[in-house]
Parts: C-alpha cells; structure tokens; sequence
C-alpha cells in the first residue's frame, strides 16, 4: 500500500510527480529528456492519421506536447490510438525523442522533441464534442459558449483569459501585503443594504430576513480600526435588474482601506500603485495569455491624470458641445470621451475622475470641505469604462450617524460599523476594483460574462431557473 | 496640490510613508533614529500621569510606543496630552530618545527608545470604553465579545487570531501554488444543493429560486477539466440548524482538487504537505501571535497514520469499551478518542481516517472498488475534531448520472457540472479545510465564533435579526 511521505520541501515537484499517475508536465519535456522514458497525461486536443503513423496532440495544464504511435513499434499500440477521439483522457508512457532542427515547433514549450508512444491508457472516453476546441477562436455565439460553459472553458484563449485573472488577485494582494496592508476575511451575508438602493438580494435566513452584501465596504472600514491598512477579496453582488454587457449579478470585487490618509490623493497614489504592478505582472508572467488578444495592457503616463468631474464635462462640452454640465454623472458616452481626451491629449489610457456630487456616491464618503455638495471621491477610468471606485470616508462618529439617518436607513442597523468609529477612528479612505471587469478591459473582451468563470446574471445560474 | 506618484519599487515603504500622514510605524522605531524627528500615529492604549511627565503607550498596527509629554518641553502639548483617553487617535511628533539600557523594553520593537513629543494632533475621540483592552485576556464572556464586536477586535489576543488566520490562508496559497495548483474564483449562488441535505439557505434571485452554495466542490471538480490541480478560498454557507461551538452559518472554505491522481491517497499526500507547510510557516512567521496561546502547532509524526474507519472503532472499543463499530461515522467521542490513541500510540497529533460508508458521504464520492459499501473517502482528525475532509471523485459520467438520481437529483439541474464529465476527466480528488476550524483548533479556542471576524449563526448577523 501507498506510503504517506510528507514532503521536504514544497517546491520538490519531483517527489509530487512520483505521487501522482505522470512524471512529467508537457513543458518539461525538453531535449534533455532525450531517449528517456517518462509518463504524460492529458486530453487529446487532435489526431492526425499519416498510414502507419499517428499523431497525437496531447494537452495537458501546461501546453501541448506530440506523442507518435507507430505500428512499427507497437500494432496493439497504435490500434487503440487509431480509436482516440479529441478530448479523450489518455495516460502515454513513452520514449523522448530530439526532434530533427527543421521539425522543431517553436510555438510550443515541448517543441525540440516527442513523444514515441509505449504505452497508452484511455482514462476516460469523451462523447462527440458540440465545439470544436482546436479552433485559435471558438467562434461561436456567447450564447452557446455559455450553454456549453464547462467545455469551452477548455479552449486555450478561455484559459488564457483565467490565467490573467489569477494573475491580477496574485498581483493586487502581493503589491498591497509588500505596502503592509492585512488580508482579511469578511461576511457576505448582512444584515442591511450596504450601499443603500434596492438591487440587493433578499436571503432566508433560518425563519428571519437577511441580505447578500453589495460589497465588503463596512467591514473593510470597521477593520481599519484594528490593522489600519487592509484588503479582501470579496465577493459582492448587485441584483442588477437589467442584462448588459458590463455587468454581473456575483462579482469578485477587490478591496482595500487605509487609515493615517494625508489626503484623499493618497489614496490616489496607492491605486495607482497596485494598477501599475498589476500591468508590470502581466507583461512579465502572463506574456503568452496576453499575446492571445489583441489589446496588451493599457499605456500609461506616469504620472495618470487627475480631473475633477466639473473639468471633464467641460473638456466633453468643448470637443463634442454636448452639454452635460449640469449632470451629477459621466455617461457612457462620456466616459468614452474623457478616455479618448486623456490618450490623446495626456498619453495615458486611464485617468482619474474626482469631486463627484453628494447624492451620486453612498452615505459614508467624505464631503469635501471646498463645497460641501461635492464629495472627496474618485473614479479611476479606463478604455471608456469605469475601472476603479474609491475616496475618502467620514470618519466622524455623529457625522456617520446624521448620514444613515439623512440615506434614510436606521443607525440600529448600523451598530457593529458605527462602534469601530464610536471608539476612534483614523481619517482613512479605500478603492474598489471589479475583478471581471479589469480582466475584460486588459483584455478587449466584448462582455463580462466571458471574464467570469460561470457568469451569474438575470438570466441564468448555470441554468435557466424555473420561476417561483 | 498634491501629485500622484507612481512608486517605483514597490517596497518602497519610505516613498509611502511620505504620502501618508506618517512617516514611521511602531516596529521601525529603533536607537538608531535617536535624536530624529519622526510622526507616528496610532490609538492611545494607555495613559500614566507622573506630575510633570506623562507617559502614553501608542498602539500602531505593528505594535506598541511609548511617548512621553513634559511640562517642560510644551506645557501647551502637556495639557492636550493630560486630556486623552484610551483609544483616541493621535498623530504625534516628536523626537527619538533612546532608553538608558535599564529601561530598555525587551517585550516590544521599539523598546530601546521613546517619543518625546513635541506636537500632537488628535484626530479623532473615543467614547467611554465598554471593554478594558489592556488586559492580557479580555475576560469578558463571548456574548460581550461579539456585542462589542468592532472595538474587541482591537484586543491584541484577538488580532494575532486574525493575523494567524491571515498566514494559514497565505500558506495553503503558496503551497498548492508551488506545486501547480491554478487559484480559481466560483460563484456562491448555485441552482440547486450541492452536498445535499436540508442545510442550503435560498435567495431571492429576481423573481426566482437560487441558493447559496454548501461548497465550491462542483465548481473546483469541472476545473479539474481545465486546469488539473486547482484550489480556491471560498465562502460556504450551512443552514446549520443548531447552536454548537463547532460551526457557522457562513465559513471560509479552502478547497483544493487534483486530476490524474493514481489513488486516493495521492490527495492524503497533498493535504499532508500543506499542513506541514501551514505549521511551519506559523512556526516562522507568527512566533509572537502564536506565543499568545497555550497551545502551539500539533505535533506531527514524518508518516501521520492512516487507519480505516472500521480500524478506529476497533481500536476505540478495546480501550473504552464503547461498542460504535456498526456505527457508519465516529460520534463526537469517538474522534477524541481516536486522536488520544494516535498521539499515545503514534506521536502524532492528527490522524487520517479512511473508507466512509457510502451513506455518509455525498453522491460524487468514488465508491471502494473492494467493498462497495464503502467509499475511497477521507477526514483528517486532529485534537479531537475534522480538520480537513476529502477523497477521491467519481470521473466516470454515467456513474455520476446514476448517483444524482440515486440520490434523489436531477440530472438537469448539474448540467454545467456533468458537462465537464461528459467530455473526459481524469481519475481525481481532494480536500477542504474549514478556515475558523483550523485557526481554532492551533490556538485551542474554546468556540468556533472566536476564529471568524463577524460571525453569522443561527441567532445573529452582526445584530439579533427581525422575524419574518
């Protein structure tokens, strides 16, 4: 019987390999291996019949590597390849052989060799596949792609796009843990709508109401008061009552807060900061995933360009007279304008947006002293979207409760975050980033949906519901 | 006004302490400074008045300061000084003195010197404090604690709670990572229950059904199919319908799972090496939160046993007589009992029990393929209690068709999931750790509410919940 071996060090992969079924991940495959014997796993992306040879693509969570039955070598071998369809699951013992120069594939990791085929096991067969996986684009609608969410999710560039997000959060928690920001853990389920507005989903809780949290902003402030600096991902959801190309019902929201701010431009220069290692990351780590899509991350100036909303529909107004200067909001059309304004004028794919007015931002931001109808809030742009949400929070105990009162909710309801101010709280500020929907920005995908794993909307969870 | 700078290194802390309102923590205070200016902030933990000197202990979020106001360098900051109460906020100036070596204050970072203050700035009050957070240990009962919430968070003991929960997430995070695990991110509303039984709590989702997820087990099963090892930290809702030390509503769940394993106990393997890698890195990173607690890391024998259930019910009726072996689980005895055997017996503090009786487990478990009344089934005991529960996964699809009927599903609701089936998946399994649960058995807190920031239960969500 197997022995538990309690590895001696985490990165001794070797010792893994030997525990599980393959010895060798297709990018480790490589000249060196030559003439040796080594055990590969993965599904069969394609086969290629040539007489009395096959070929096989084998992708497995690293790339593709070429196996080769020959009927020289093995008849009962190559009799069983003949039967593979794409997508079976097979387990190949085989010999590494050099690839002659002129044959060696470049496009792949594995590329110097292949794989002469021993040995084969099927380890699970795959029905007739309703998309063709070896497409460079799935091409079809997203309709379909979500009705077969699973398998297409198999397709290199949907990879791709999920190795980019991990990225991202791998980059948004090291750049802010190196900045001496605490990661916390906090509820979904609430007791009230945290940012006030009825798109918020109703839970049964036991025999009692309760609601899904619209994002984790009044832990992540109450934990300023015990970490100072402090960040979560978290997942939020809006009960969006519309179906659009931006937005989702369940979303991964990053989160962060910071007391001792100076300034509201503070917080500025920490979002700046993240975004700016989140690019750098993925221009080192994710070059072939980026190199997939045609957009590459966005061009920045370095220093990205602040304006205050007043300023921006002004800017709007001169190049496009459409007047928009009494508005509280930019709208999608002006958000698109202002980003063509900063690319061409300031060389710089994003920009911040800031001062916007009172009644468009929840009852927590923080008003700004200069004119108490505007709010020290920002809004981080990018490529004609909102990427970014942030600002500064009252931190004055009375203020916060005159402010509940003002959004017309009860302070009761608000006991567990009013005690952290209650108690002393630093002037302090946060940001919050929509995971997806950077992914679909970085990218140039066309819909959030296709930034999300198994996308929740009005429509759908994995499935059509059936109606009450 | 104020200009954003992109920081070129992000740990650069120098550049962002200059952008923030102060310019040193509490932990980079050192001899070394002596004579400099410096501004620190933080919460007033303590206040002593001797005559004309007063001393404060400032607590930052790396630790403790003294700070000392005299009558006769300001008379002015004596006076502002000689107002403050435990936990107001304060920013001060002032200058580093170092401690004549008798003073020298081994027990926190900044022992060798002190602030003398030459401004301070209060920046925001406290209330009349409801809990005394000087204390070693609160010692005020858990209904105290969780009624005062916010502010009890800031009691040292329980933050080193929340930074060893920090460290354990952050290892079971690199561990899987450096073995090539992919992190993915799942959604928590789902159509239907996942593990089964009565405990899913339901969302208005529109005008439809949906509910929280019991897990992220059928998510990170079809991503087996995409990426082959992959983990996730994932919230997990339980309808638990009773009030018990063990369980919450709502938990962090660490959730792993591996394709091409060659046995089940490959994935025992797994969850051995990143037990080990969390003990460790505790043991390295988080000495001085650790040294808070009676308890240390379990200690763990090189091989941690494995026993069959069946195994462990005979081993508890020869040493209590207790006859439990037609039970199909261990009762809550009977797990105390068998981690008393394994550390008298084996040296180890936590012990793998196998081969579950199908009923006990859910419909995806692999059946053991010699007896098929049990399950190729895992849970890892320690100090009493589940630790981790896992195994190996039922890959073939029209088994898995066969088992959601069998246990009383439909087929049309998992058909994201079965989807993933249909196409190929190799033979594979894995694990789930209870985030709180783990966090209190290493420190050996006596309730599991403890362990979690704001935890949900049947009687409260941060407040007492209005009835239907």
């Amino acid at each position: 019987m197997f022995k538990i071996v309690l590895l001696n060090n985490s990165r001794d992969k070797i010792l893994f390999s030997q525990i599980m079924l393959k010895t060798q991940q297709t990018n480790e495959l490589n000249k060196k291996l030559s003439d040796q014997i080594v055990t590969i796993g993965g599904w069969v992306q394609s086969r290629r019949d040539h007489g009395k040879l096959i070929f096989l693509d084998i992708r497995d969570q690293a790339g593709l590597v070429q196996a080769v039955a020959s009927q020289a070598v093995s008849n009962e071998v190559y009799k069983t390849v003949k039967q593979l369809n794409n997508e079976d699951v097979v387990l190949i013992t085989g010999e590494v052989k050099a690839r002659p120069i002129n044959l060696i594939n470049s496009k792949i990791a594995s590329g110097e060799i292949e794989i002469e085929v021993k040995s084969l096991k099927i380890l699970a067969k795959s029905r007739h596949l309703p998309l063709d996986l070896n497409k460079t684009d799935l091409s079809v609608s997203l309709v379909t792609v979500l009705k077969h969410r699973s398998l297409a999710l198999r397709h290199q560039k949907t990879r791709a796009i999920f190795k980019v997000q991990e990225q991202i959060v791998k980059s948004f928690r090291e750049g802010l843990a190196d900045l001496g920001f605490t990661e916390i853990f906090v509820p979904t389920i609430v007791p009230t709508a945290t940012e006030g507005g009825a798109e918020v989903f109703e839970v049964k809780y036991y025999d009692k109401k309760a609601y899904l949290a619209q994002s984790p902003q009044l832990y992540k402030q109450i934990m300023v008061s015990v970490f100072e600096k402090v960040f979560t991902v978290a997942h939020a959801y809006r009960a969006e009552p519309s179906v659009t190309t931006r937005h989702l019902s369940e979303y991964i929201s990053l989160d962060a807060e910071m007391g001792f701010v100076a300034d509201f431009q503070d917080i500025m220069a920490i979002v700046a900061e993240v975004i700016k290692k989140i690019f750098s990351d993925l221009n080192s780590y994710c070059q072939a995933e980026l190199g997939m899509f045609s957009n590459s991350t966005p061009q920045i100036s370095e220093n990205i360009p602040i304006i205050k909303l007043s300023q921006a529909q002004e800017i709007i107004f001169k190049r496009t007279k459409r007047d928009h200067r009494k508005e509280l909001d930019l709208d999608p059309e002006d958000e698109k304008e202002i980003c063509r304004w900063a690319k061409e004028e300031k060389g710089s794919e994003l920009i911040f947006i800031t001062h916007y007015p009172v009644p468009k931002r929840p009852f927590y931001t923080f008003p700004d002293p200069e004119d108490s109808k505007l709010t020290l809030s920002f809004d981080l742009l990018g490529r004609g979207l909102e990427w970014v949400t942030g600002g500064q929070r009252i931190n004055d105990y009375n203020q916060l409760v005159t402010n509940i009162k003002k959004w017309g909710n009860k302070p009761e309801n608000f006991k567990v975050y009013l005690e952290a101010f209650k108690y002393g709280l630093p002037p302090e500020g946060g940001f919050a980033l929509g995971l997806e929907r950077i992914t679909m920005q970085i990218l140039g995908l066309k819909n959030i949906r296709e930034a999300s794993l198994f996308p929740r909307d009005m429509e759908r969870v994995d499935i059509k519901l059936v109606k009450n």
